[in-house]
């Protein structure tokens, strides 16, 4: 008789919920978005929205309406009822006894939360402290998918090194982005962050970053580089849905500029700020 | 108020069950075993878990007993009583509100199922076609993690032409192993796969294989090889937990040998069935 086990307890196969048999858990087989809202308004729904909906397809999951996916968001978001909301969602293939190869019977899973974002004023600040990490990731890091664990291995060794941020640094030894965020230099009155390739989330923050520095009067150099290049620069930062722009003061135990948020970062803040209201 | 939706539901977030909140889901952080069993006897359990330790470990999942993880697949497989059983089991870190890093307080979730194995007769007696993929993978392939979205893709890949396994190469040309198996050929009275390193899972069954090769008289090399001087081999097979060797008839649409098993392939599997007795 096939049988399912969870924890201690056995049970027959047929008994156990499809949500133990979701392809999320067994292969990571889904793709996610984390959204924001900006004292009650979500911020860059249509970006969010767009990027997922090329990450279903990247990976071949068909048939989900995205105009039922934005219901589901506002619905959700509506009922939270949270000025400043993280809006966390994803989709898996679904749920099907483990097998790699899926079929065309299967079905979509769908999981959101909303939840208050942490305050992050002491953060914007003081500035953060970074670490580098080996850049593990697989070669289709321009899909949002729910294979994170390189993520989230780089994530916990920065804060072992009590970092913030993992800044991820692949074979060649050049910059990629962060574990959890993009990442820029600023050197003179340049902005600096690598290009976007497969190795790279298309960072929705990233492109309000580099609107925000050609209204400042930034020219953005999308170049590769390398941690010593990195820690040359005048200011450096993050940036991330969730935070939009974060300085780093820190990086490897280096003090960047005098430590302090840098000043053209703090400008890029303002600017950003006018984007969200 | 802090909320979760699944599917239209929408839910208080203290509402929703913690499997919800697995951090397999999330971030795929976790690892997991394949294990068979051959006329009810379980193969090569000390072998499985010894790796399944190792992974663990890899990725700080602190605070597993590996003798109750064997006596819960003893006790599972029993209950099942399934004499040619395919026995899954992963273990997640643990169940938690999504956030990349982790602390101590987490514990993790265990599931295993028992399964009948499907018939591999026909497979072992024809042979498999197999075509060449993209190794998208992570860089840590020597953990046997939950991260396996590269190799759901890839075996999809080839399912989509018709062919029964993805063989992996990497950036250089060079083929690591297949989505789901370890890869050989036979050239001369060579036995030819690609080393263990980083970017290789430590298959269990490999080891067994070439310790059948050593009793039957071939000499192994451990060298990573193209698909070309692949193709160019007398012979050529794959090897899985739950198939053991399973013989390669072509190999991106070109036959292999005269298009039937080889008769060394034949001969390695014979050995292959006296470890399983």
């Amino acid at each position: 008789m096939k049988i399912a086990m969870i924890e201690d307890n056995v049970l027959p196969f047929e008994d156990i919920s499809p949500v133990y048999l979701d392809r999320g858990t067994f292969f990571g087989d889904g793709v996610y978005e984390v959204l924001r809202s900006y004292n009650g308004k979500i911020f860059a729904i249509e970006e969010h929205l767009r990027r997922f909906e090329r990450s279903l397809s990247e990976i071949d999951i068909a048939g989900v309406d995205i105009g039922r996916i934005r219901r589901r968001i506002e619905t959700a978001f509506k009922k939270a009822d949270i000025a400043d909301a993280c809006i966390y969602f994803h989709i898996t293939r679904g749920s099907a006894p483990r097998k790699h190869n899926w079929d065309d019977t299967i079905r979509p899973n769908f999981f959101l939360t909303v939840t208050e974002l942490p305050d992050d004023k002491e953060a914007k600040e003081k500035g953060y402290a970074v670490s580098t990490f080996p850049d593990w990731r697989w070669k289709r890091c321009d899909i949002k998918s729910l294979n994170l664990l390189a993520n989230v291995l780089a994530r916990q060794d920065a804060a072992k090194k009590g970092c913030d941020e993992a800044i991820l640094v692949d074979d060649n030894g050049l910059i990629t982005e962060g574990a959890g965020s993009a990442f820029f230099a600023i050197m003179g009155e340049k902005l600096r962050t690598a290009p976007l390739t497969n190795r790279i989330l298309p960072s929705v923050t990233r492109k309000f970053v580099i609107e925000a520095a050609e209204t400042a009067g930034l020219k953005t150099s999308e170049k590769p580089m390398t941690p010593n290049e990195a820690m040359s620069a005048d200011e450096m930062f993050i940036a991330v849905t969730t935070k939009d722009i974060v300085p780093v003061v820190k990086f490897d135990g280096n003090t960047i500029g005098n430590g302090r948020p840098g000043k053209l970062t703090k400008l890029l803040m303002l600017e950003f700020q006018k984007f969200t209201k």
